[in-house]
């Protein structure tokens, strides 16, 4: 029905070169990264990959948000990134990141995540509704 | 009007090294490619770099259905990508792909291709309508 | 409302090395730039990075349109990025590209742009609505 289109409210794309991510540094996973998305990344093949697209893929929600960037001050431990059922990554709101998607009338973000070797990519779609 | 109106139900992005991709291996290309793509590859300035953009644009669109991945067993050659008129990749879902967009709703997957000298990336939307 | 709803007319990726577009060659940037972009990438920390980025977004809004390349002759120009207050950066048309954009209905081109050291991204969506 009509209730269920979307309109696109932004789009986010962001990458980065896996070996930049400083995932080794328990600051800035612990500053950046909730528990559960830890625990995810910490069980997986390639634990420095995991964190690296999950970084990306954060970068790109607020992108596609369009609000500023408040850089090292922004909340990224507040948008959190954790695979569903089929392996498709939800993206969950919280605290400022949350007011900010209600403030543009955002409700869903599309995200999908990739990496190579070397390289994670993230893309971003924010829907209202 | 409201008919024609879409509804994300995905996204999905893919990316890697074209040296990567075996496209000299006739069991991986018969495997994943329909004649009609293989032919198309094959017709290119850079074959290896074709083969390479559609291979990752069947990995985006497969995530962009957000089902399970059956790993090897995925059926790849199901989601086929041929040029329009205008070369803009279509996509075109068979067998098993074509199932799981219908269980979904997707009714159409748009989708978007690049290659530089060495990386293949691609990014794929399911919508419904 | 009705009205604001969304229906996607395309999607358009495209990447570069940075080192690859030639933003220290006066003709090239001349004939691809406003003076409005040039502006705003030379006043950017990287410049080279910024023109890149501008570059790919461009190849990426022209795929989104879903138009037949004219390849050197593609006006590259009339295809304008520049960012709004919150640095979301924003599509103007102009000349063949709005005339291709309204031949296909498209009232909206969402754009997101990334650069790492080496490389340049960008995901371009086209809208009607």
């Amino acid at each position: 029905g009509i209730l269920g289109k979307d309109s696109i409210a932004g789009v986010g794309v962001d990458q980065e070169l896996i070996s930049s991510v400083p995932s080794w540094n328990e600051t800035f996973v612990s500053r950046n990264f909730t528990n559960a998305e830890i625990a995810y990344c910490q069980s997986q093949p390639s634990p420095a990959a995991s964190f690296a697209a999950r970084w990306v893929g954060k970068e790109a929600v607020f992108k596609s948000l369009g609000v500023s960037s408040k850089g090292a001050a922004a909340p990224m431990k507040d948008i959190e990134i954790l695979p569903d059922a089929a392996g498709v990554p939800m993206v969950t709101l919280h605290g400022e990141a949350q007011s900010a998607a209600e403030s543009k009338g955002v409700s869903k973000v599309h995200l999908s995540l990739s990496h190579s070797e070397t390289i994670a990519i993230a893309f971003a779609q924010a829907t209202t509704s």
